[in-house]
């Protein structure tokens, strides 16, 4: 069996065999198969499809491809993935609640690139903090502290690696299997029992409708069901930023006041997942569930877990008694409404200014500007009167193409269609 | 316009531009555009197609990615391009004809691979005889002998070689605008005004079936035509091998005598395609093309013009004397009729077995041992009587796979469906 072979069946739309999947994944990690053969199979996949077995047979294929992480102590892990949206700093909410509830977070995050930001990016806003853990020091603060958030090492999945580096310059990045194989592939790797999977949707979500984030969605459940793993997907809104502000040191600055009561769509969300998951991993009802997760923040018992987290990862914890310990670039853009009427808020092009202006990366290895940010100052849906403070744009250069950009994202016309925070949750029963 | 763009734009299956095709051959001929891009593009256009007006502009800009060939001499000159047989020699017959008859033969030829045979392979038969030569030495020897055949430079149409290299290892060869584009780019980067297309089709030919083989046909015919060369395309059979020897000695022992008078499938479309050239080139009629390239044969006069272009390349013209200056390899394997009945040859595993026992090429660069050969004693088609002697396949080593498959090449039923030598002639009216 070659890879040629294995292209060949996919272009003819075949359905490939368990066999063929393994023998392909190996190729693609054994570098046997080339990066054009890899692009080859992409394509064909984009085009031909795949049933959900063989996206379940891929991914599995893939997670073993390199190394599987083992568990850093005892007990329930739960993981959470979002596939990327602006102004989501619900992990860095989420993980401290939950630890704080006595559920393990071994958290593998990832970092920002285009117009969405990354979590490991938002922790490095504090000073010295450090992602890169050895396995040996993520078990350890784990057992310690209850959770730890780290970047996984380069020889986990690396057949996704591959493919994901090959993808991303050949136009075959928005095919659904392939995209639900390579999230659940790093989820098989690891070790969390507990996986909710917040899939956005809308301007500035990789899937613009709801219909293909909930296809997503409940291609990714019923991959991490088939695993053995507890999976819900929640599919959520991304058509205007989640919090009130984007860019490292201003998204965690929100955080803060998030675990200091702040409420807002940043916060529900979070919450919802906390929920979700304290039900998936301790089996407790709705109703308890929400209770809990409102203790665990209005107690301070979750700050006091985030301040935990950070010192345990080396990081200065002098912003939870002083924001200004996370700056924001002096220069400011004052974004006004030009006139009377319903706010509209484009995500993308917020986070995409943003990455314009260093705040974000435009593409991988580049270095990030932590003070640019954005602050936005009304909500998607407000009614605001022309000349009204819509947002400060916080820079160090003045581009003007991005500052022009920001400028853009704010448009204000007579109506506005709402749309819920969350679309749908599909759990096992939905698939 | 990067070259993302053009291959999501074709991946969303859209027609592409005169300038996305352009920047597309010009990423592809620079290498700006990696591997793994031209194989998704490659792809993209195996399963979502190509318009012929697209298919035009990409052979054209491909036929512009290099160096152009400049005419070596006054006249109209002609070209005639096999998509690729078994026992399929008709070049080395069709040029001394032509030069013969005053039509100049200014011949790019290419090699074998797989189970077909390559005319320079072929050529080189002739002990000393050199393809490669340089652009004034192809331009003198036409000049002066009326004919030249060698194989083209590495700097003729480079976006063909980076792509079809490409295609070879990523399952993106058959697909008819990528294979009309390729091979059709060759003839416009060189100055032939008379085009005839040999696209064979069945068992031994890459398109399998008579109705892939009229759109091949159909659509380089339209693309020639385009750009401003006369242009026909015979569509014919490869269901069984085209003449009686297979493999390089062999072949052009049987090449000679058919130039000397002999009479079968291989003479008749030699002469044929000899005619549809005489009358593109001269604008002769059709009972007065017949006569004519009969009379180059039975004068002599072709045979003769065939020993003037040997001999110009260097080429050792002792065979032209005797057939033995051609050896054939010591090991014989006679295969007999299995049973009584109607003869069917597999023209493919034919081809196959050849090249497994040496006498053809497995991969590119191999080296080629010229006295392997089959010898058919019988024709597909004919009654046979059980054990009755169909072939001697002449072998240095007696490879057991390739035996087998030579000997399974064979196979005698009750019936036979004889199939026309050519299906059907496509010209610019059929377009």
């Amino acid at each position: 069996m070659t890879v040629y072979d294995i292209i060949e069946a996919k272009k003819r739309g075949r359905r490939l065999s368990e066999e063929q999947i393994a023998a392909f994944v190996r190729m693609v990690a054994d570098e046997s198969a080339t990066d054009a053969q890899i692009a080859a199979f992409c394509m064909a996949v984009c085009l031909r499809g795949m049933t959900d077995e063989e996206t379940f047979l891929l991914t599995k294929a893939m997670a073993d491809s390199g190394e599987r992480l083992s568990p850093p102590a005892a007990g329930v892990f739960a993981d959470k993935h979002s596939t990327g949206g602006v102004s989501d700093s619900t992990t860095l909410i989420l993980v401290p609640v939950l630890a704080a509830l006595g559920v393990k977070c071994a958290k593998y995050s990832g970092r920002g690139l285009g117009h969405t930001g990354g979590t490991l990016d938002k922790l490095e806003s504090f000073a010295g903090l450090n992602v890169d853990l050895t396995s040996e020091q993520f078990a350890a603060q784990v057992e310690r502290v209850g959770a730890a958030i780290a970047g996984q090492t380069k020889s986990t999945v690396p057949a996704d690696k591959r493919m994901y580096a090959v993808r991303d310059v050949t136009a075959t990045v928005d095919s659904i299997p392939l995209i639900a194989s390579s999230v659940m592939s790093k989820k098989l790797a690891s070790f969390a029992q507990v996986i909710l999977l917040d899939v956005k949707y809308g301007d500035g979500a990789f899937m613009k409708t709801a219909r293909a984030a909930e296809r997503l969605a409940r291609l990714m459940v019923a991959v991490g069901t088939a695993a053995g793993r507890q999976t819900e997907a929640a599919v959520t809104d991304m058509s205007a930023p989640l919090g009130d502000n984007i860019g490292c040191n201003a998204e965690v600055r929100e955080v803060l006041e998030v675990l200091r009561g702040k409420q807002n769509d940043l916060a529900r969300l979070s919450c919802l997942h906390c929920e979700r998951i304290l039900r998936m991993a301790q089996g407790v009802e709705e109703a308890r569930a929400a209770k809990l997760v409102h203790e665990a923040i209005d107690s301070g018992a979750a700050l006091e877990k985030f301040r935990q987290i950070v010192s345990a990862q080396g990081g200065d914890t002098a912003a939870f008694d002083d924001a200004e310990a996370l700056p924001l670039a002096p220069g400011r853009l004052i974004v006004r409404a030009p006139r009377s009427g319903r706010l509209h808020i484009s995500a993308q092009a917020l986070g995409k200014a943003c990455a314009q202006l260093g705040g974000g990366r435009q593409r991988e290895g580049e270095e990030i500007d932590h003070t640019v940010g954005i602050l936005l100052k009304k909500r998607a849906g407000d009614r605001v009167a022309q000349g009204e403070e819509l947002a400060h744009v916080c820079y160090r250069e003045p581009r003007q193409e991005a500052l022009a950009l920001a400028q853009g994202a704010f448009t204000v016309s007579a109506s506005f269609r709402a749309r819920p925070l969350v679309h749908c949750i599909i759990s096992k029963e939905d698939i």
